[in-house]
This record gives C-alpha cells, sequence and structure tokens, in this order.
C-alpha cells in the first residue's frame, strides 16, 4: 500500500512536470523510475505469492491452480 | 496528461483492491497492465522527441546532445 501510495505520488509529480512544460528526456527519466518502482511491487507480490500461497497449495496438494496464476504473471512481467 | 491521470486513477484503483484484500494473481494483472501503460505513454514521448526534437536539431546541426538523451531512455526502457 506505501509503495503504491508512493507511485501515485510520482505520477502526480510527472503531471505537474507537464504542466511545467519540462524537456522530453525528463519525462522519460520519471517514467522509468516509476516502471522500476512498478516491477520492485509486482515482484514483491509474486515472491510473496510464491512463498506463502504456493507452498500452503502444495502441502494441501491442489497447487495447479497457484502454478497456472503463477505462469501467467511471469509471462506479463519477463517478455 | 490524459494517459498520465488515467495510470493514476487505475494505481487509485489497485489501492482499493488491497483494502478489498483480492487475490495476489489479481494484482500482478493490475499492476502489467499499469506498467503496460507507462510503456505505452514513454513510447509516445519518445516517438514525439525523435520526430520533432531530434530532427530539429539535425536541421540546425546541434543533434548530439538530443542523441545522447535518446540513447539514455532506450537503455532505461529497453534492458
Amino acid at each position: 500500500m506505501n509503495r503504491l501510495s508512493r507511485i501515485e505520488g510520482h505520477i502526480r509529480g510527472v503531471k505537474q512536470m507537464a504542466i511545467d512544460e519540462r524537456d522530453c528526456p525528463d519525462f522519460l527519466l520519471q517514467i522509468a523510475a516509476i516502471r522500476k518502482a512498478l516491477d520492485n511491487t509486482a515482484k514483491l507480490i509474486l515472491t510473496d505469492h510464491i512463498e506463502t500461497c504456493l507452498v500452503d497449495a502444495v502441502q494441501k496438494g491442489n497447487e495447479q491452480e497457484v502454478l497456472n496464476d503463477i505462469k501467467k504473471a511471469l509471462d506479463n512481467f519477463i517478455q
């Protein structure tokens, strides 16, 4: 939640840069930083999902759905 | 600016998902969608930067700085 709030604030900052008519490279640098922050957030959720939900599902013998979800998530983030 | 506002709203939606305690895969899907929207925004700025600022700089014979900025931007987005 804290990470998402920081990212939201970062995007508001980029909107302000548009109002201030800043140069293109400044935007690209900030957008790349936001993308990195988003990727780190996703990595945290994915790691947590693997360490808790998947381990739990394997122990209960019903891991197939969780494994499919993880494969889909990896497809979205590693292209 | 419209794209950034949509992305900002999208992030607020993901924060609401956290409050609603939604499942991990739902978050990952939404974060991947936001990342795609960010990448498309960056692509638009970069394309515009190449088509306007770079072309203009080449015509004036001072393209080196713009070329360096573009290389840095590509490094951030294509890894």
